[in-house]
């Protein structure tokens, strides 16, 4: 009979507390493996970011240009939904892009994989705006 | 350049039409394959059903045990949020289970995965009642 891991369950729990305060840096250096994988629907020409980027390094650079070029008007987190060593999380976000000004409802789904208490890796789910 | 293939969008919108009108089971008749995978998060013995169940009969029959112990007051679904070949659904639903009465809010999340034009597994995360 298998289960959600309590670790799974714990971390998630953490993940949804700090994002929805806005801490999403702070839940990288607490809840991130070093050796983090993090993959988005597609790569990022433009912004010289590929599908796939590895090393908790690199996922703070990610945050870094997403925290330099979003101004953050609310957000919001549904879940965690967890499912053994995985867990699932919902971000809402009303943002304005700034570089264009442009102001937006982005809605997605995350993936966490736990392993030894950290996240190991993120997978997130979404429509492409040009959809 | 990965993206979201076009048969995971195009599944995940008419997954996500039908089950907002309570269809669920025509999109499992319409959408699953033969050899459909579901996974929950833990088994239940109570109901003799196991953590994975193969077989779109398997799977119908899951969706009939279902429907006959559970008034849905209102469902809603939201998505699909797609990623290559899978896509995720939140379900949110208000029921009252039949035998024991009790009237609930629900909400999970599934992680559907696409092959060939149909569904091949569904893989439902959740917290369990009892935490």
């Amino acid at each position: 009979m298998s289960t959600a891991t309590n670790e799974a369950i714990e971390v998630g729990n953490q993940l949804v507390a700090l994002c929805s305060q806005g801490q999403n840096l702070e839940a990288i250096n607490t809840l991130y493996a070093d050796n983090i994988v993090s993959v988005e629907v597609m790569d990022c020409p433009e912004m010289n970011m590929p599908q796939t980027m590895e090393g908790i390094e690199a996922i703070r650079g990610k945050n870094q240009w997403w925290a330099e070029n979003h101004e953050v008007h609310s957000g919001n987190c549904i879940g965690p939904f967890p499912h053994g060593d995985q867990f699932i999380v919902i971000f809402d976000y009303d943002v304005t892009n700034k570089p264009s000004g442009q102001r937006c409802q982005m809605q997605e789904a995350g993936l966490f994989t736990v392993a030894g208490g950290k996240i190991v890796k993120e997978e997130f789910f979404y429509e492409m705006p040009s959809k």
